[in-house]
């Protein structure tokens, strides 16, 4: 697998002019070779020539982890008192077109922009980006399995009590969760309450969760290498009307979209979609995100579902619709599914109620 | 506090003649203003002219989470559909000499090189380094705060059994126990168990912990902005000749970095202090890394205790001294402490017993 997927992106390297693609910490790396780099001062890269076999530059230290893959790389240990990038850029040199991994440090980066200075630099997605957002059966099936395990413990939290305790705690509740059902990661549990689920990228805090509130949670991990993440609304108590006519109209414009995400679609359209509905309802100025991001190694990555992006979907493309209305000082809304697009229709991942779920 | 730190800053990118200063994930950012960027795609970037206010473009969904502080940024929000480089660029322009984020992403180094040709990108480490590698008394008191925590889990974990446990199961305790006891963050818990222990930067796995078996746990996170980073050794049942010698030699050449870690010395002298102690004792080809890195907000920064690095230490610095000696396919053995370095002696901040912990 991992040889083809090299293959392919030397077949793409060759169709841009790219010489030689770097990849350090992100998805790149193991996408192309199961191996993660570890995110710290001690530069990984793999370096791929367009021809000619693949070195992975690592640190002594981390030699250990490697699997060794004579098939698809050599190691290249570099020992404390090594400069990383001088053994980088010996295996770059002569390169007019690099293309090196988006999320790469800049220190990095500048150190071998220094290094070879007759190079051009363009991000790896150039590269990976077009391989990556299409994902192939193993790579659906693992993505549904992690929005199962999401999906169950969204069921269950609908029993658990919400009032009398801090979001600080129902987050931990949330990563023990996702890491007991087999993430190997929690990459993030946003527990909103009340005004604060106005805030819709909010970090939990030691706010106690009153009776009457609302509670968004969005939670995801990584499972297997592949991303789970939804959000679902919790009530203390029964909602006001208020809450309860918005929160309709956010369930309509969130089957909106969904529907909507077909192969042959362009993302502008799904999003306007989702964002009609709320628009109509007299949301429209509440909605102030986009409707999606693309999702699969990375939590966020291409197909973004967001106005101005005109690309089609195509069967293979997997991304959340996930529209919120938050109206700040008072609450915030936001229901998230993932989804698959087919030629035949969307495939929903997610299966968890969808409705405003009261708690106690 | 962030306003004497932002003049300090503008002080150096004088000295240094840097125009600009962008800072975006990574420490620099919550270092200079309390505020930290969310690590995704959506860019979070301060932007600090030498001369003039700072602004601090966010992505609008995130700018409810900005604490408004007129007095050292203003707040930029940026929508959807904006281009937030062609923010940044437009507070930037004419700016030749540009400090970037040493953690920032390689697509926006690159997007900002696009759309700043004429200006130099250097590495933000360069104006922020020096201010942030001398800690004063209020973060050296947060890192012993955090030491203190970390050095409680070790004592407990003394007490706990090992044999019969997977690795990924102690490495959850670990976990925990730190988000229990008020880290908001686990960063990282090496648990490495027999042959694994000779990996120094062994990810923890599901296999089963025996008797007569090393196991390593290098663990730490981060309370109120400040990273905590100890390592003890535990064996399961009486440790052999073979792995107690090798263990008193680690002792000995820990001891001797420790006491090596005066303010004046420099960073070189002090890995060659425990270096010597384990060359002296017939393992110098098993200590396979430096000898130790800085702490601080950042759990890897300035200064590294690596031979090669002649910086004197300054009173102030804090960093680990954590020789470990490696035996591949057999054991492996670590032992860490973080200090301080004071004009009168090092300040050991870790004090958890430092003996190899006999376990069931």
């Amino acid at each position: 697998m991992y040889a083809q997927r090299l293959e392919r992106a030397r077949a793409r390297m060759e169709q841009l002019g790219v010489d030689a693609l770097l990849c350090s910490v992100g998805p790149d790396l193991p996408y192309l070779t199961g191996y993660e780099a570890t995110p710290l001062e001690r530069l990984t890269m793999l370096v791929m020539r367009r021809e000619g076999a693949a070195v992975l530059v690592v640190p002594r230290l981390e030699a250990p982890r490697v699997e060794a893959r004579a098939d698809i790389f050599t190691v290249e240990p570099w020992d404390e008192t090594d400069d990383p990038i001088v053994r980088v850029a010996a295996h770059v040199r002569g390169a007019r077109s690099v293309a090196i991994g988006d999320h790469t440090w800049a220190r990095f980066v500048l150190a071998l922009q220094d290094a070879l200075p007759d190079a051009r630099f363009c991000a790896a997605s150039t590269v990976t980006g077009p391989l990556r957002v299409v994902k192939d059966a193993a790579e659906i099936e693992a993505l549904r399995v992690a929005a199962r395990l999401v999906d169950e413990i969204a069921v269950t939290m609908r029993e658990r009590p919400f009032a009398g305790r801090s979001e600080r705690d129902v987050h931990r509740e949330l990563v023990e969760r996702m890491l007991d059902c087999g993430h190997e990661r929690a990459n993030f549990a946003i527990v909103a309450s009340g005004p604060n689920a106005a805030s819709p990228h909010h970090e939990p805090t030691d706010r106690i969760i009153a009776p009457g509130e609302v509670v968004l949670c969005d939670f995801g991990g990584t499972r297997h290498g592949y991303c789970s993440d939804i959000t679902r609304m919790f009530h203390v108590g029964e909602p006001s009307a208020q809450v309860r006519d918005a929160y309709d109209a956010l369930v309509a414009a969130q089957e909106a979209g969904v529907v909507a995400a077909t192969a042959g679609t362009p993302c502008e359209v799904v999003d306007a979609a989702a964002r009609r509905v709320l628009a109509d309802a007299g949301f429209g100025d509440a909605f102030v995100h986009r409707t999606g991001h693309g999702i699969g190694m990375d939590a966020h990555e291409d197909p973004y579902v967001v106005a101005g992006n005109t690309t089609p979907l195509v069967a293979g493309h997997a991304f959340s619709i996930e529209p919120g209305v938050y109206f700040p000082d008072r609450f915030g809304l936001r229901l998230e599914d993932i989804v698959v697009a087919r030629d035949d229709g969307p495939d929903r991942l997610n299966h968890a109620p969808r409705d405003l779920a009261v708690v106690d």
